[in-house]
């Protein structure tokens, strides 16, 4: 298939040659399905900031920022100045290092329910710790998350992610919609899938499940379910029937950290037991953690004469993430936060008018420093009015390729962009900008999917 | 337990403090068990070659290298230079980079059996993926794995891996022994755990469980089941076994990757489906991969209609681990591979020579750049010959303690040693000179224990 854009022939000649060569080692040429695009992905020459140069020598202001992990984009000089120095030191040991407990110390300090602090590699490994630990404190096998919401490729906290209408079944018993092919059966016995933000149905579902749930898993903005708030009545719900049921209530922070100084928690009045993170508090490199509650935590305590979970990783608590997450959460202070997020909703505000001129039905939802763009006159409220149809989709992948390849501006591919602390109002005038071209481009076959609707 | 070892007390005083000030933020003041040691893990201040020096001033030669992930020991100058180049080029993109191809061909190019590769964060995400891949391919949900062996923390992969003669049950078929509390009985139901190297009994495991079985599961000189390898035989019998079960036979070389230029994997006459890799291949960065043919690995690719088992990963195939993997794994070519097995091979020689002047029941096993020392006179050839009892693992404890405070040398916790291309003739005489007073100062401890026996 190839794009309709004519830049993407006259460039791109040496991305085509690199991925022919990727093509011959790696399974589709690509080493992560997010970067693969219709006819080959582009490669990264060099990024700085807000801006990525790839190596057909083409520039784009980039508002994906790997996946909403660099909060203060590419290459920032005083993450880079820490990590070059620790690197003279050692990437690795079979030691602990002092740049640990003094994030550690950071990272508690922030937020009152992080009593104690584990790290790891990724928000996978992040998502699948939580899921033990609860798991290992509470002695029951299973976990409840929300109908498409997306924590990592775990195959319990992966399940129902990428549910259709073909196979979701009804809403007041969701059914368990393994990922992958394959998904043992006891996977799925063991997951509880809810509809997020519903109340009466999830209380139900849990009810049915009383004296089996070790977890609710809840991520509070699920980018992947519509990027739109958990309510604090929900989660108020979901933390009560917790109470009750000798059960944890764990949130799933590793994208939506970023929307406040102590992440979404601070919204809402129940809070976690757990917490996973990861992408941003990396500072540009791998990492995850879990952090929570003392008594809970305390499961993975070596000193402990019966170990409950037993826990390591050859990288995890790394010097190399560990400086360079410190640094970027030290930098990323009360005020940056805030000065973000105020930045996004400008950005949004122009994006609404952009919409209003072009005269279409899009929606924007979001909170803090993230904001997703629907192709519905009225924001969705759950994963099912959110699921794009293949014509929906068809769209959206229009405008992503159009504002690739003609406005040269990087968009994640659900239409949702991830700021960071780098960018200013002239790039957010580009977005809105750029975003108006695209609407009117679109505008045609959104009119044609109307009328057949 | 304060340690009987007086340097312990001189020194040490800088990383009490830290340690102090870890237990109140991270749980049991660490985030991997591994570092820990009584009364409270060192702190690294900067390492080179094959030194690192603590906070607290004290110096030591290691025979760690990071849990075996360090080929070139600590902060090699051309790992250093290209890692440093690319932070100033960016850490993570939305975008591929040209690195995680030329290095996909560089480990491609090593194994023919390497047919297509997909990178990911850790070992145990390799492992993982791994497992899920032959699930999607074969379309069955059970795994069979060694009793005793290491494979990360995905729950599937840990099973076993720490059962002990209170409930590993009987040889002819042994149970699954979940490592965490809480483990779904999902997840016992779906795991097979069978005798290392034991051929007939292993046969009769998979045969009760041949239609259900998507993959066995080898690491070819499995660490903790006793760090001897797998032979020709029992391999080829797996491999057999799986061609007529349609199951496949998949590695993990995380760790013996390092034993050849192509793995473990070269040595045996039958060859394996999928292998995970991980530690060495990252030159010092977190790491995983995923390894095989490319029939199987194309349940991974983007380009399907129907997408077997979609994966992504923020950090996956990112450009630092893949730099300086890729540089690491280009210095450590045939020749560096022959000659750090070939001193290693001198370590071995002159240890028998220690052990066989203090007189003691002290084997060791191992191939190419490891080797691991057992307190018995004949090395263990299974998993519950090698199992240490509570008095032998004091008496394990007891020296590495004194390697570490009196002789300034860090060994691996079980007893074993992965050796680096920085490590040289005067390095190992002074580990075999230090085994030998090692073995002097535990000789009454194991006399006293073969006593009572």
């Amino acid at each position: 298939m190839k794009s309709q854009f004519p830049n993407q022939n006259q460039n791109g000649e040496t991305s085509k040659v690199i991925y022919d060569r990727a093509v011959k080692v790696l399974t589709g040429g690509v080493s992560r399905n997010t970067i693969f695009r219709n006819p080959h992905p582009y490669y990264a020459a060099s990024a700085n900031g807000s801006y990525i140069k790839d190596i057909d020598g083409i520039e784009r202001l980039d508002f994906a920022n790997n996946m909403a992990s660099l909060i203060h984009g590419h290459s920032h000089p005083t993450i880079i100045n820490a990590v070059t120095s620790q690197l003279q030191k050692g990437t690795a040991f079979t030691m602990g290092s002092e740049v640990e407990v003094s994030f550690a110390e950071l990272l508690t300090s922030r937020s009152p329910e992080f009593e104690k602090i584990r790290f790891m590699n990724s928000g996978t490994e992040a998502v699948m710790t939580m899921i033990k630990i609860s798991r290992a404190f509470t002695g029951k096998p299973k976990i409840a998350k929300a109908e498409g919401a997306y924590h990592g490729t775990y195959d319990y906290a992966e399940m129902s992610q990428t549910a259709n209408p073909d196979n979701w079944g009804e809403i007041d018993k969701p059914n368990a919609v393994p990922v992958v092919q394959g998904t043992p059966q006891g996977v799925m016995d063991d997951v509880i899938i809810y509809p997020f933000n519903d109340i009466e149905r999830t209380i139900n579902l849990l009810d049915q499940n009383a004296d089996q749930i070790a977890c609710v898993l809840i991520d509070p903005i699920p980018h992947r379910v519509g990027l739109f708030p958990a309510t604090n009545e929900f989660v108020k719900a979901i933390y009560n029937w917790t109470r009750k049921h000798n059960a944890l209530m764990v949130f799933d922070e590793v994208v939506t950290y970023r929307v406040n100084y102590s992440g979404a928690q601070k919204s809402y009045t129940a809070k976690p037991d757990l917490t996973a993170l990861g992408k941003i508090i990396g500072g540009g490199f791998a990492i995850g953690a879990v952090a929570g509650k003392s008594e809970i935590m305390q499961v993975l305590d070596p000193r402990q004469t019966f170990l409950r979970h037993p826990h390591s990783g050859t990288f995890s608590a790394n010097p190399i993430s560990t400086t360079a997450g410190r640094i970027a959460m030290e930098m990323y202070d009360e005020q940056a936060v805030l000065n973000l997020n105020a930045l996004t909703k400008i950005a949004r505000k122009q994006i609404e008018e952009s919409i209003k001129i072009a005269d279409i039905p899009v929606s924007i939802t979001g909170v803090g420093s993230m904001f997703r763009l629907h192709f519905k006159e009225k924001a969705p409220t759950s994963y099912r009015e959110a699921y794009q149809t293949k014509e929906t989709k068809e769209i959206i992948n229009d405008l992503i390729d159009y504002l690739f390849f003609e406005e040269n501006i990087i968009m994640i591919n659900t239409c949702s962009c991830m700021f960071a602390t780098t960018l200013t109002q002239k790039n957010v005038d580009r977005l809105s900008e750029a975003l108006l071209n695209g609407f009117n481009l679109v505008k045609p076959k959104i009119e044609q999917l109307n009328l057949t609707l």
